[in-house]
């Protein structure tokens, strides 16, 4: 397997991954191994294709960009093919595509890809190097595992939501898919150690993930805690449980975080905020801290609110105390530091330039790419048949079938 | 580096991790790495070790199991190694030991390896092989790369805890570590990348996240969504942007989330809830629902307050609607669903059981493992440096200098 000493241009080269994977979680991964360099071919469903191509979109946004934000963050790097798993030649061309790739994913309920022929019995029969790759909502045994759900049944279902909120008030959730996109890099970790234990033994394996799984490793430390004593943590607005200071106070023009759970980080916020009286025994340690919570957030408020946001984040920030500004997600996709660090990827999609976030993570000698703008719908279907040996009356009998469904959409263009 | 073609026992046998990471994002990456059967070698600083040891932990639970929640969530699997790095004798030994080991990972601020000696360069000189990962705050350049942060600060500066919350109320935190969990997947992903590419080349890399390309990353439909077109999204409480409904609704005796993204799931549900005056033309398809949100919201509510929690999630879960109870930590944590896919682990702490959460996927051929319950600060620093050749003359020198720290702690036992 190896490939001498050389350098590879990309860690997945030569890696192909067929994509069967929808909305959030399952795309967000595939993206992350197409900035790796692996070939994602991304098969969607006639008509509508991914259903995240539409998830909120405006008219404008439609006309503008051809598919919506959440579709244009987590699909480059791939190339989108239709095929109607609803009829036999479609399944046939999916089992032959199988047992050529390297990687196979999907997030159809547990069962759904074996109606089609394409379970993991059967597939790894053809093609005993494939990883096959699962992932459903609250796994594939198990009471619940029938059941559906999204990111945010699973940010209630986890406990999540219940400490999330203000403490006299409803729970809220994360205001973003936290349990989706954290799946997301389950399945790529998941993929990566198959694709590492293939590489050392030549066989390919099964492996799963679930919402469950990711919400349950975002809640680990309360599950932990509760496992332990019984105690179950619920809501604090900005606030944790484990240090104080550790959560937003007011400025003058906002507000900032503040947050110093060691002694001496302390001892240097008393002296970077001229609040020499913040200096005392019963502030002293962080026993001191949790213990005085309420008497030290007065104190402290009392001397943030006298402040601008820029001013004490100079201040804590120059003194090495931990403090960030609270912004919005306009000020923080703009703020320079984002893309300093190379964590922003332009694409030009339909005309228009649209950016998105890169990968989450940096490599020296195999950095990521952004090779591909997120596809249209059935956008590579016939060069990709070509490429998996089917000839030009192949490919119109499939046509004429409905195989491929209806002729590509020109409404996403 | 191939095995031949036998079955690995695990994906990272035989790879062996110096761990100097600290907190949530590091210890909770090779947590999995160790799941994956690495050999993990956590370094700890003499006096407490890792701070998370003592975050926000009682008394109580300090006799009881020895350290606190979080560090037991996410520090089995490792053996722990007390090094004292402002001394030159444990530097040397740092080094000698980075020289035989195939990952090193680390969360200093940006320099702080240089200064002991153990900067990549430096490394990579006597290693090639080494995969060398660094974790920091905001990255390793750009004008925010001197801050330090933690979670919640990174919450903030994101933008995620901008659209955490009520519409009418302040901001709040997401309950849990989000961002730094998130980041250790990110950590987990780039290590086995660095890891395939060095099975295929021989060659180790410098691999490299933060917790602002975390943030980022869990905001990157947000962020694509203000970049087309300037939006900023505010806070929605349960709700979100994407569909109606996808929200918490009441019950009698608690609350549920209801999410039907799809057509055709809004009219199996009218029908579950015997509500056919729900299945009407102003709430037709997805644009429709999302257009007459509020009247929508109002009517179903007026439905699901006259259910029990019980009676919404067997209607709509037969119905194959997505719908999951509002759980608190406790519920979560002891839900029979979670056991019954294997994501809880026990191990033996100090004479008592302590349950922490599996690794966040599963694989069939190389299952991960709990093979060692969390260590005592310093438990393993004389067998380790035993296996890495030093005599007991040695390690008695390295003791009476201090480069081991005081003699390793009790206390926590």
């Amino acid at each position: 397997m190896g490939e001498g000493n050389g350098r590879l241009q990309s860690v997945l080269s030569g890696i192909r991954v067929l994509d069967f994977s929808r909305i959030f979680a399952g795309p967000a991964a595939t993206q992350i191994l197409g900035d790796l360099g692996a070939d994602i071919i991304k098969i969607e469903e006639p008509g509508h294709g991914d259903d995240a191509r539409t998830f909120g979109v405006t008219a404008e946004a439609m006309r503008d960009f051809g598919a919506s934000p959440s579709f244009l963050a987590l699909n480059r790097n791939k190339r989108s093919m239709v095929l109607d798993l609803r009829q036999q030649a479609a399944r046939d061309v999916a089992v032959a595509m199988a047992a050529r790739c390297d990687v196979l994913i999907h997030n159809f309920r547990p069962g759904g890809m074996d109606k089609f022929g394409l379970g993991y019995e059967a597939l790894r029969a053809a093609n005993p190097r494939l990883v096959y790759c699962e992932f459903s909502a609250y796994g594939d045994r198990g009471p619940l595992s029938h059941l559906g759900a999204n990111d945010v049944a699973l940010q209630a279902h986890s406990g999540l939501m219940s400490i999330t909120g203000e403490a006299d008030r409803p729970a809220v959730r994360s205001g973003t898919a936290v349990v989706d996109l954290h799946a997301s890099m389950g399945l790529v970790s998941a993929i990566l150690a198959a694709l590492l234990h293939r590489e050392r033994t030549g066989q390919g394996q099964r492996v799963e993930t679930s919402l469950l799984r990711s919400g349950a490793h975002l809640m680990n430390y309360f599950y932990t805690e509760y496992w332990q004593d019984g105690t179950v943590r619920g809501r604090m607005g900005t606030a944790n449980h484990l240090s104080v200071p550790n959560q937003a106070f007011p400025a003058t023009d906002g507000s900032v975080i503040i947050i110093s759970p060691a002694d001496d980080m302390w001892r240097r916020l008393t002296v970077a905020l001229d609040a020499p009286h913040l200096d005392r025994a019963e502030f002293k340690t962080a026993f001191d801290r949790r213990r005085n919570r309420d008497t030290l957030i007065t104190e402290l408020t009392a001397v943030t609110s006298r402040m601008s946001c820029a001013e004490l984040v100079q201040r804590l920030g120059a003194a090495k105390v931990n403090v960030s500004k609270v912004n919005s997600v306009g000020e923080a996709a703009d703020d320079p530091q984002l893309a300093a660090i190379g964590a922003v990827v332009e694409q030009q999609v339909g005309g228009r330039m649209v950016k998105s976030v890169a990968a989450p993570f940096a490599m020296s000698e195999t950095p990521t790419k952004a090779s591909r703008p997120p596809p249209r719908h059935g956008e590579h279907t016939d060069e990709l048949l070509r490429e998996f040996g089917y000839g030009a009356e192949a490919i119109s009998a499939l046509r004429a079938g409905g195989a491929l469904g209806a002729v590509p959409s020109q409404a996403a263009e």
